[in-house]
């Protein structure tokens, strides 16, 4: 039977990223994926990266095509029934954002993984994952042909994703999934047009939320809040451009228009893992945890997931001290939390609850006026948007 | 019949305050209050000055015994789980707050207007408010001897409290009248005590809130998250302070006991009358609005109503310009609703909702650690904390 030491279940932003950090440190690994390349790497995703995740890659030598190309943010505007107010990130915390897909971040990993010769292997389902509360777990899994093999291997990270089947390893015994629902979603369309501006529009509304973002300089990306319901087919385009406009213009700036080409509904959920950990079995990402989308904190979340995750496993492997992988779970979770406390505060602000009374709208305008115009307030709001340093560990 | 340019309906903090900033420039009223001076001065009642009102006190000749015996605070501590973490309000915003309760606030008031040669008419209900729509509205009233009197008045302040029946005018007209309801209540106790500690103590804990304040050297107000449906019966003198040192006691301090000689329960209700004008009558203070007590703004949130009604009353009768009181309600209201988040922000940050599942649990205590961990976020909370400065008019 073959072996590698680190088994990785999904090349999302978390196993990849991991696949990437372990090989920088000498440590092997195989990373599953039962999508295609071409799949993984076209289907379209949103992506805000954190000073920390724009950091990792540039110190890891994956960040040149995205330091050429990206929209570097420093500051987002939020608006309130037409009246736009700039948070200027980068004089209030010294640090930016960068507009970069997540599929673009995959790309980037993936090039260079194969470039490093790091094995992905691409069509292939894993099937079973056995013995990870014992020395040697193992994975069973089927190839691009159909031929099914066995790996065997010290460690067996589960980076597939929210419908991960392995976390239920961990929540089955006894593990905690905390869960919130929320009742609205997103109503996502890709749209030929110039940018409406450089930086990111949040706009609320009596009628509901919008945020105006950008892909590239002819492709743009806008979202509107609608009911979690909702089909693609209830949203005409005359629909989107009414909503679209009364929600997001203000005098200076009016949404462009264009031909939209994708229409989605995106569902708002939270969920939290604990722990992320069972035996020599590991969460990792959304695997683990779900953000809404408000806070464009899920991929950042995963890079810091794994900033933990590589040097723990680098530790255990290389020189047979666990503290720190033993340790995952309680150093990844806080940051998790208030990633979700981010997420949750940044949507419950910006989005009208379908049938509020009076007290709760007025009182959410309140607060947003009341972080708006205060220096602090706006600090407080930028510091959790551009994230935190990643955790750093020797190993 | 006599006449009044300004008749106060309402000796407490609005009211009073409202008829001291009338006379500093030179406009007579008449205070009408149904209890009589003792039951004013001596129903005991919490307080906490913002900056501003205490500012107010000192500049217009009625703080120099709330600047003796007050004391006065730079912190308040916030503990979670007996983890305490000081956030230094003075040192963040510059501004301290007096622990000044609300009946030694109308003490002062009192004396100040009867030795201006004010008039304070206790013992006296006001049955009917007439013509207010018109130019010369009409009070009548009923004496501490039983006799029904009427007066002629410019202008009619409602300024007597949360059960005011003259809110009904506006409210059945065109008026709103935004409620909150919140699933918790407060336990409060006078307790013969010394002080725990000199500076508040907010507590959470998963059994629930804790505030620990002061009345004097040998009197402390303690209070303890309850079921708003828990009466007094319920909490024997043991369950008290067991539930006190489980939620606030830390490793350097620990909850003083002594005899408690009073027990109450305090519900929690926020509102919001929208506008607080009709013709001339207005609403000031609690008779429009309702705040919980977790963020102490009730006392100065009347102080910031008359502080535009004042100059705005002075303006129309001396100079017959009505453009600062007819702009009241539209002046008044941001501040009030903002008073109303924050109150709301700390409640819903410091209490355990009862039944709330993992997720609220620690979504919440990720919130106060963001809060907490972040000079902005501590700041942000200190400057809602101390409150803003008084609105100020020439007049």
């Amino acid at each position: 039977m073959n072996h590698v030491p680190v088994a990785i279940i999904g090349a999302g932003p978390a196993g990849l990223t991991l696949s990437h950090l372990l090989h920088q440190h000498g440590v092997e690994s195989i990373v599953f994926e039962s999508r295609t390349r071409q799949q993984v790497e076209e289907t379209v995703r949103a992506g805000i990266l954190e000073q920390g995740t724009l950091n990792l890659m540039r110190d890891t030598g994956v960040g040149e095509r995205m330091e050429r190309e990206a929209d570097i943010d420093e500051g987002i505007d939020i608006s309130i029934n037409g009246q736009p107010t700039r948070i200027p990130l980068t004089e209030l915390t010294g640090h930016h954002v960068a507009i970069w897909p997540q599929h673009e971040y995959l790309k980037d990993f993936i090039a260079k993984r194969l470039e490093d010769g790091g094995t992905i292997l691409f069509s292939t389902t894993v099937a079973e994952v056995d013995g990870h509360l014992g020395e040697k777990p193992t994975l069973t899994y089927t190839t691009e042909g159909g031929v099914p093999e066995t790996i065997s291997t010290d460690y067996v990270i589960a980076a597939d994703g929210s419908s991960s089947p392995y976390r239920k390893i961990i929540t089955e015994g006894t593990g905690i999934r905390a869960r919130h629902e929320y009742p609205y979603a997103w109503f996502g369309i890709l749209v030929e047009a110039p940018k409406t501006q450089k930086e990111l529009i949040y706009a609320t509304h009596p009628e509901g939320f919008a945020l105006i973002s950008t892909r590239s300089e002819t492709i743009q990306r806008y979202y509107l809040q609608c009911d979690p319901d909702d089909t693609v087919d209830m949203w005409s385009d005359e629909r989107i451009w009414e909503q679209l406009h009364l929600r997001a213009d203000s005098d200076e700036i009016k949404v462009t228009e264009g031909r939209i080409f994708d229409k989605a509904v995106l569902r708002f959920r939270s969920a939290v893992t604990e722990p992320m950990q069972q035996g020599r079995l590991f969460l990792a990402g959304d695997a683990a945890h779900t953000v809404p989308p408000t806070g464009a904190k899920g991929l950042n979340l995963a890079v810091a997931d794994v900033s933990v995750l590589a040097p723990g496993l680098v530790r255990a492997l290389k020189r047979k001290d666990t503290g720190l992988l033993d340790a995952y779970s309680s150093l990844a979770v806080p940051r998790i939390w208030k990633a979700q406390h981010f997420s949750y505060w940044m949507s419950s602000m910006l989005h009208a609850v379908p049938g509020e009374d009076h007290f709760a709208t007025q009182r959410r305008f309140a607060e947003l006026r009341s972080v708006l115009e205060s220096e602090a307030g706006q600090r407080y709001l930028a510091e959790q948007y551009v994230g935190k340093d990643l955790p750093k560990f020797e190993v």
